[in-house]
């Protein structure tokens, strides 16, 4: 049976990236040897690295004076390099979320953290709105997606300081403005690749402003100096991404990913509006994400939830099962993810409401 | 023509590992899907790190009260992380190379570094011996193989201290005896799998001591409370140290691939020893590297470095060129080498003197 991946992450990945980092497993770039067993600094994988810096620039139309990086630790680790490297004294934090609290809360060893607005009173079901951001702070952090919640700001805030964005769930899905952030961050794992590389794009004469001492790995300097070469990167999992990359450009560019993901969103989103057994957790249009569809049985349905997981199960659908801490269900439907599945999970739901 | 893959890493990696990832790549434990593209908490994955910690305490007979981990950002994270994490105010480092040097740089952010010896004076082509520790220090570090140098410390030196060590580039080359260490670190891409993973075996009564604030992600703590789940962890590393912990096992384990490493090792010293136009670079005999050979012209014979290495290049051997501060030669004869590989050089090397 066909199988529908609706993993939050780690995720769907188009067929193209499967096969061809396959391929390269055993033979990469014709050296009759693994992709994972040549040297980073052999002329076949720098390739990969330049092409790949190469493409992400190309793609997110990236302006002069910014560097693109593939580190590694995740979102969780530029929760420390983020203020470790810009936060002078103070800086602003959008708290939309697990992840922004986390942020949050590794930012405060550096320094005043200003939280201008949260939706935490209501379990992060929306982004907040017409908040104030100090003049004096280095910056504002935002979350562009919160993967748990199913809320995602399509929209940059429109503030007088930079911005620094967690992009790792919603990158690539539609076009930014990347003039607007001193830094972009993203683990790879839901557009990009498999987990182990994490994409920065830093904004160059936003680094070197902070007096402390930064430790070398922690320093974008260091990265930026040696073009992601100051230690191993991570070559597998930066040859797969590359291979989306790549299927990104052959399919149009994050332009035409957006159309296809409101697509999907909307097929999805009207399911749920419509279906008598499901509420959707996000009440506002557009706060609601485009990558993770959160949902939960009608009050009067409650006990059906088992039932649903089961039958959705049964037709296919893998990774339904929302985060403990919405419950319910969450539909997880990035780049890679076909029309044709999200069409298979509102037939489920279908079936199942008519069943009952 | 085949190949033999002498890159001092990411470096040569069992057919077995190739094969099993190239598989999973595809379709992972029977789920259709790719081990790219499951979720990190999927029963599947969690039984794949699971499986791996566990056999990295049966293969180096780990103790009781010992977490294993696998982290990300290779060794250069460690060289901070082992200082945030265990060095109250003073600790001690041999330095033995350019990686002690990186490590012992770090150090010094957070505390006083004692450099007990160094074999700098001789472009570190020796191991110091009979230097003394301080007895108030947190630990002694040390770096077990130095990649770039050919150097190899085969026994732990006898100190009153803990130990730490960068075993990067021989863990599992040989049995250690993992009760003196506080914490030995080493990034996957030697003898266990891809760039992108990192163990770590840490003492579990060694962490907490420290008066600092740890950032969330540079804590072990957390990683052991998670059981290296905190964050998603770099999936398709893991998964593929896995498969090499699995022909490790099926192979003998440490204790087998320690005969091979010395067998292997003896071939190749024992040609440099006698061939006319070759030096190893390393004359102790007690010092030399079993993983990385180093090796230059005699001084005779110094007009004919790039002849060699073309002559070599022609013979299927890879990456034998010498890092460019010993210059010469370097062929890395990790765990998964075969014999045949490192006879096929002795081969060339001979070949190459009779024409000569």
């Amino acid at each position: 049976m066909k199988k529908h991946n609706f993993y939050a992450g780690p995720s769907i990945l188009p067929e193209f990236t499967k096969e061809k980092t396959a391929e390269a497993v055993i033979n990469f770039a014709g050296t009759g040897l693994s992709v994972m067993e040549v040297s980073h600094r052999s002329k076949e994988f720098v390739a990969v690295m330049d092409e790949a810096m190469a493409l992400v620039k190309e793609l997110l139309h990236v302006p002069e004076g910014y560097s693109v990086l593939f580190l590694q630790g995740g979102a969780s680790l530029q929760f420390l390099m983020v203020p470790y490297n810009l936060m002078g004294k103070k800086a602003a934090y959008l708290n939309t979320g697990a992840w922004s609290s986390k942020a949050i809360k590794e930012a405060k060893l550096f320094g005043e953290v200003v939280e201008v607005a949260s939706s935490k009173d209501a379990n992060f079901n929306y982004i907040p709105k017409g908040f104030d951001v100090p003049d004096d702070v280095d910056y504002l952090h935002i979350t562009s997606n919160n993967t748990i919640f199913g809320t995602e700001l399509l929209k940059e805030p429109e503030v007088n300081v930079p911005l620094v964005a967690d992009m790792s769930s919603d990158i690539f899905s539609h076009p930014i403005d990347v003039a607007k952030y001193n830094l972009i961050y993203a683990g790879a794992q839901k557009n990009l690749g498999p987990s182990g590389a994490t994409l920065v794009i830093v904004k160059d004469d936003a680094l070197g402003k902070v007096e402390r001492q930064i430790p070398t790995m922690l320093n974008y300097q260091t990265h930026i100096n040696a073009g992601s070469m100051f230690n191993t990167p991570a070559t597998l999992p930066v040859f797969a991404s590359l291979q989306t990359l790549r299927w990104l450009k052959e399919n149009g560019g994050v332009e035409a990913m957006e159309k296809v993901n409101i697509e999907k969103a909307n097929i999805l989103y009207s399911e749920l509006d419509r279906n008598k057994l499901f509420v959707p957790t996000v009440a506002n249009p557009e706060d609601r994400s485009r990558m993770n569809v959160t949902f939960v049985m009608a009050p009067d349905y409650a006990e059906l939830e088992k039932d649903f997981l089961d039958f959705a199960t049964s037709k296919g659908m893998v990774g339904i099962k929302g985060h403990r801490s919405v419950g319910g269900f969450r539909a997880s439907i990035y780049n890679a993810m076909p029309v044709e599945s999200v069409k298979a999970l509102v037939e489920a739901m279908q079936d199942f409401e008519k069943n009952k």
